[in-house]
């Protein structure tokens, strides 16, 4: 199983894929992450085409069964939440395209996962990152750590549902 | 010229064709309007494809060269905010993947020009689009008439633009 965790934004998208398999330990393994970026400079309608086509590449590369998405709060940034709300749109419409699941994570849930308490800062996320996955990532950008912080929380949560 | 206007929505799309012909008077013909209903029972994902599936449709059968969208405000109802936007991000993206441009069109600049105020309630609108198209249209829905009521506000706007 196969999966692509997307924090989702409309100037920057981070994503990262893991793979779980039960039957080894650990059950899951870090693939790949990025981030995609959007001008400024082009129109909305631009920008969201360039975010579907980006990530229509990814699941066509790495076909993957799942896509974890992190859930957006209005009134986290009230100000951004509609362009943030159109590129979910877009990836959710992409996710129905694909005949892949779709899931969603809190950002609070994703750190109390990942660190332990839900309130952890960003720095906290990504050392807790390093030293779990145990891997030399270059994370360019808050967004990418992000979609790895989601992709990994998921495995988690798989796993500690499936085994309790 | 034509152009397909577009009441956003995750549960009810309002839509509206019309054609532009500056040579002609009235410069604008009413041509179709409808509503596309998703069902409750499906998934957000689904729900989404649906309405872009339907939307392809429309305009691969009517070949509109501008969408004009009714703006969203978050503050109008928080609650649905985001599963709209997400609906206006589908929109945004057809917009771009066949070469459409898109303009937005604000309630109140919609209620303004249609009526004469902004503050206008649905039924004084309806009856002006009456009045003023002159046909019988079958409105289902207060979606459908918003719908029209925005493409017929951007027939009325760029006629205005043009010949002042």
């Amino acid at each position: 199983m196969k999966l692509l965790a997307i924090d989702p934004g409309i100037e920057k998208v981070g994503y990262s894929v893991f793979e779980k398999n039960f039957k080894k330990r650990p059950s899951y393994r870090y693939l790949t992450s990025g981030l995609i970026k959007t001008s400024r400079s082009n129109t909305l309608e631009i920008r969201l085409k360039k975010i579907y086509d980006d990530l229509k590449q990814l699941i066509d590369k790495h076909k993957p069964n799942l896509i974890v998405l992190e859930q957006l709060f209005y009134f986290k940034n009230a100000k951004t939440v509609i362009s943030v709300a159109q590129a979910q749109g877009v990836i959710r419409l992409l996710a129905a395209q694909n005949n892949l699941s779709l899931k969603l994570l809190t950002p609070l849930a994703i750190k109390q996962i990942i660190t332990g308490y839900g309130t952890a800062d960003k720095k906290s996320v990504q050392k807790m990152l390093k030293l779990t996955l145990k891997e030399d990532i270059a994370i360019a950008d808050d967004d990418q750590s992000d979609a790895i912080a989601c992709g990994l929380a998921y495995c988690f949560l798989n796993e500690s549902l499936v085994s309790g």
